[in-house]
Parts: structure tokens; sequence; C-alpha cells
């Protein structure tokens, strides 16, 4: 179990490296409501490093501190679309992850059980340091949204890629 | 600015008040993937104290202690659907609040400042303590995505009702 890299971004799952913080965040604590228009925030791939086959996210929330009262709790949320046969690599995440399931038909896997079947309206929870991978179904796409809490500056610690024998549940 | 009631609740924003942790959570830590059927969790009505109109409350996931790493770092997302006219009560949110707006047209006011339409795609963030409402438009459903942070067992604040003269921007 080769620990392969450390998602080095604070503030989302997916935001390219070059994105400054002033791009993907919202600095919380400005005393009025803020408002991200739809169509305001470009798409991105998933990076090749860190997940099989074509997918999309789409950056909806990254929050810098919140220093009105909770200190460094900040939260990233993001749609994720993968297209059939794609997947993330295994990884863990440091806070868990909650995944909510939008259109398609997914599979998800935590290391050592079965691969099970997710469905549009399904809710994924994902405890912390837990090893696991999700994606779409072979031949149907799978749009989900991401829920995460970045520990420390990371959101996610990513390990090796899921094998075609692992996806096929061999 | 009169102080009506605190919400009570740990876990969800909107969770009645008879229900218990363990149907309304799920416990962190297991060392598994936790799936949550679509259809498993009943949908609930907006309480009248704290909306104005018919609202009702598609809980996704509440979570609890999340002991691995994160201490008392809980999370509470549900789906709200405000049919025309409805609207919440002012309040605040000890964390902040993202909105991920859904289907339909809506509106959000920050106290002191214009209302905004808010449309499906957009997405809102309400710092910590900031006193607002948000509902649907006048003669148009809005349906969107909730997620809170509680802090201290507390998701929001709620005050006083949002009037129709308020609703109306007067």
């Amino acid at each position: 179990m080769k620990r392969i890299a450390a998602f080095p971004l604070a503030l989302s799952l997916f935001v390219p490296a070059g994105a400054s913080a002033a791009q993907a965040g919202v600095q919380a604590g400005s005393g009025t409501v803020t408002i991200i228009r739809n169509g305001s925030q470009p798409s991105t791939k998933g990076p090749a490093d860190y997940f099989t086959g074509s997918v999309r996210v789409d950056p909806l929330f990254s929050s810098q501190t919140d220093a009105a009262s909770t200190g460094d709790t900040r939260i990233s949320v993001a749609n994720v679309a993968f297209e059939p046969g794609a997947r993330t690599a295994w990884h863990t995440h440091p806070w868990g992850q909650v995944l909510v399931v939008f259109a398609g038909s997914g599979r998800v896997q935590a290391q050592g059980s079965p691969i099970q079947e997710i469905r549009p309206g399904d809710v994924v929870w994902i405890p912390a340091g837990v090893r696991h991978w999700h994606g779409a179904a072979p031949t149907t796409a799978m749009t989900h949204m991401s829920i995460v809490l970045p520990v420390n500056g990371s959101s996610a610690q990513w390990l090796e890629k899921v094998t075609d024998e692992q996806y096929g549940g061999e």
C-alpha cells in the first residue's frame, strides 16, 4: 500500500495547483452574503495522477478561514462527473467525505468490502482514513457532489490507481 | 432585533425535535463506507416557527463526531424546497451556511443589503453571524441544498419572521 502523493492544496480537492486561494475561495467574515453565479467558475479535468478515465470537476465552493467563530474550519464542495468506466485512484480523506449522487450509475468500494452500486439520490459517507475509490459504472456515467473539510491543508491522500481487475470486482 | 429562539438540535437544521441522533445521523469512524439509500429518509416540513409558507426539508446527511482526526467537526446537509412566496425567518448561523440552488427562482437578503435573486447553479455563502433570510420567488418555487456545520450543538439562531413588506423589498 504505497503512498503515492499527498494532495497539496488546502482549499479544494481538485483545484489546479496554479490557482490561487483568491481565485478558488471566498473569504469568509465579509459581513454579507456572497453569491457565486452559475457559469462563473470554470470546469476542470480530474488530474491523471489521481483518476482513471475522463473526469470533470465543477468547483462550487471553497471557504477560507471563518475567523468569526470556528477558527480553521474550511469546506470544499464540488460536482464531479465520471465518464463510463472512469474512477478515482484509491485514496483516503483526513476528515472524511460526503458524496451525494445526482445522475447516472456508479460504484464505491472501501478496502476489504465489496463494490457497491450507487444511484441518484443516494448519499455516501466515507469516514476519515478509510481507503476507498468511487466512479462510474462500466457503461454508464455518474455525477456526484463531493463535500470535504480539509485538515491541516489536506483534503485527500492519493494512493495507487484502481486496476481494471479491481474495478471489475475480480 | 429580538432573539426568538435558538434552534436546539446539534445534528441538523431541521430534524424534528423528537428525532434521535441515531435516527438523524450516521456514526462516523465505523471503518467502512456507509450508503444512505434514496427513499430511506422521510421528508419533513419546515417548522412554522422558523418559516413562512410551505417548506419541505429532505435530510441528506448529518454526521456525529468523527473521532478519528477532527474531534467535534460535524456537518448537516439537506435539500430545502420552498413553495412560491415561502421563506425562512430572519436567522444567523454560528459557522455560516453554503446554499447550492438546484431549481426554480429564489431570493436571499442579508440585513442592510438589497434582496438578490438566486437561480439554479448559483452558490450562496452566508458568513457566520450574518442576519439573513432566503426563500422562493413570489410566484415560482425554489429548491436549494443547505450545508451547515453545527457549533456547540447549534446550527442556527432563529429570529423574527420576514414580513410581507420585507419580502417584497419595501
